[in-house]
């Protein structure tokens, strides 16, 4: 197929397909491929393949897997249809060496309860007319050791000691058991008995997902799947990625005002990035709201009581939305304030330089008596800034009239520009 | 069971079972534990279930493989029982890459004939009333992924990197695909299926066979087998492993003549390896032939016929061992030479020298004018000496009076005594 034979209307729609797919994505491989895929799906009128794996074993969806899941919706309001693929094989199995703790072995009614529970979570996000969930028990449980052994002539040790983990164990002197290999092969399979397109992933997941590729060449599919990898969220801390594990997450099935006030501690500079991943905010809005943000016309605070609300939109629906935002206001921004707080008076100079070090500010202010004082203060969760805390010592502000800054449970100040 | 139970004839019995066990064996791995599993045999009266893999592609058994043939016959002359394996599962996989040439798919049939005819020619050595015949499909072939996986989980990568061959391709950037990590796997399972208490390989398979003992501990067998490792032995060439491939190979189904023949052609140096590790030979009887060699007083052709016609013996009967002697004597140390030799004298120092190089002995008998032509000429393969075709550039000989030396098809001398 050439691009000749496509009409006008044809080139355009490629075009715009190409551009909401790329939207935020971090590595599309190969992309000419994406593009041939698209074209070859508007051309026959037969939707892309778009595929997931999960986790069998976690399935409390927090926001930074909705990473994901909202380029998900993207291909589906696109037309395409999307593939969850269940890892219950994986899961029942557990982990053979008996060594790890973390991969317990799942029971057919964990596997049965999680993918329940996914499905709930999910039909948040997703448009399930277009969404089919597979266990890939049903594929993989039926392969036989010749199978296998197939399987696993198509790739090499030594391209499997690639991947990241297993080249940094390797040189280590850690174990890695050979039934570990299989994982990548696994998940590569999923793709070729479902004849995925396309899969999603984070970063993270480059190795196995092009693995998915490698192995539908091998198996003699015409052109293997298009790896899209989209970034990794980090989390509240502002630094590590999203993750049950480090409590630095925000669960979608939390309650509205949890939500909402997870949210109002995400770290100002990652604001945009939360809005362009994980919403659905267009490419139009994204840019308004930066450049109001850089020149000042909207307040980081608004915008990000603006992002909480959202979430609980998403997650919890309109009016619940509405509830948070007022509890947020009620009892953080008015009630929890004194009413008599001291103003210091701070330069306009200071309030125009920009985003400065918060432990610079709150020294230069007389908050603290040293960089050293005030870096413990933040690390043991004592400072606020309009009654967000704050979790980086890294972390800067943008000092504005009126913020309030607190320091553990009753010193308060507000910023009054002089 | 300690040895304090023991009766002193059970002790006794030990340690004959031991001797004749450990005879010629290249390594015992471990040997204590050797030790316990006969102990225990011979206080349960139950016997040791002893294993022997065989590759289901090459059916042509040479006197390289006898070694450890002879070996299985010694352990059912201890009534012991032993295990022959069929490897006709990795036969009927073929490669999975695709790419090696060496490794075909057999079909359903080819691994029949192929079984039909280990079974004739093993008959000549084994007692088959002490030996089961199995095929690893029937339990390989039924492993479903997860049993795969289980079985993959016991091994790490790094240990599998340790076997030789593995280790020097990985350094040397050359492809391993990751199902030949199987090989190895799949040998070690059949160990456990069976639940054997002795494997017995030549050296080469030192790491498959340990293998299985790791394997047999990972599926919570008391005690892993024992490996018997048996020396490799060299082929006619004097050099390089006996092998079809390299065509320096006696074989048991080949006609009398032909074994007869080509037995004379074994370097002097490895006869007493040839008599040790492939026939019957008690222990007495090879210490005497050694010290007769020794002593001069049994001549290297003398005891090399006795060789020749023992193999003949074993494999085509008394007969025919009769006639391939009388054949060898009248075609080649009769008939094929001229009457009229002539004599070159040495002294008598030289012939009770001991063995010296032939290439020296030629040049020295002015037979050749150069180490440099005797050496072309040997490889050309038209050196004799009493009408066994000299192989190797660096074998020795002891010269005695009245041997027969030819150079090209006229040219004959006899060595006199001065």
């Amino acid at each position: 197929m050439t691009g000749k034979e496509l009409t006008d209307a044809q080139k355009q729609e490629v075009q715009r397909q190409l551009q909401i797919i790329k939207r935020g994505a971090a590595e599309i491989i190969p992309e000419d491929a994406l593009k041939q895929k698209i074209t070859q799906s508007i051309v026959t009128g037969k939707p892309l393949k778009v595929k997931l794996g999960l986790d069998p074993s976690a399935p409390d969806i927090h926001i930074g897997h909705t990473v994901v899941l909202q380029k998900l919706r993207q291909f589906q309001e696109l037309g395409h249809e999307v593939q969850l693929i269940i890892g219950d094989f994986t899961g029942r199995i557990g982990d053979p060496t008996g060594k790890s703790e973390t991969r317990k072995q799942l029971t057919e009614e964990d596997v049965q309860h999680n993918a329940q529970t996914y499905q709930t979570q999910l039909s948040k996000i997703l448009d399930f007319s277009k969404t089919t969930f597979y266990y890939n028990s049903s594929w993989l449980g039926e392969l036989k050791f010749d199978d296998v052994l197939k399987l696993a002539g198509k790739v090499t040790v030594a391209r499997m000691l690639e991947r990241d983990d297993f080249a940094k164990r390797y040189a280590a002197n850690q174990s890695i058991h050979v039934h570990e290999f299989f994982y990548p092969l696994m998940q590569g399979y999923d793709s070729v008995s479902l004849e995925t397109d396309i899969e999603l992933g984070g970063t993270d997941q480059t190795f196995n997902i092009l693995m998915g590729r490698t192995l539908q060449s091998a198996y003699e599919m015409k052109d293997g799947q298009v790896a899209i990898l989209m970034p990794l969220l980090e989390g509240l801390d502002g630094t590590q990625k999203m993750s049950k594990s480090l409590k630095n997450y925000i669960g979608i099935d939390e309650v509205p005002n949890e939500i909402f006030g997870k949210t109002m501690s995400i770290p100002d500079s990652l604001m945009l990035k939360y809005y362009a991943l994980t919403t659905a905010i267009s490419g139009e809005s994204l840019q308004e709201l930066r450049e109001g943000l850089e020149a000042g016309s909207i307040h980081p605070r608004d915008a990000k009581m603006k992002l909480a609300k959202e979430y609980v939109r998403m997650y919890h629906g309109a009016e619940a939305a509405q509830e948070a935002e007022q509890h947020f206001i009620t009892v953080f921004q008015k009630r929890a304030l004194p009413d008599d707080i001291e103003d210091i008076q701070i330069s306009g100079e200071l309030l125009e330089a920009g985003p400065i070090s918060i432990i610079k500010l709150l020294v230069s202010m007389g908050l603290q008596a040293s960089n050293g004082e005030a870096r413990r203060s933040i690390e043991q969760g004592a400072v606020k800034i309009n009654e967000t805390k704050i979790m980086n010592i890294h972390e800067s502000f943008h000092p504005q009239d009126g913020d309030i800054i607190q320091i553990g449970k009753r010193k308060f100040v507000k910023i009054k520009r002089v």
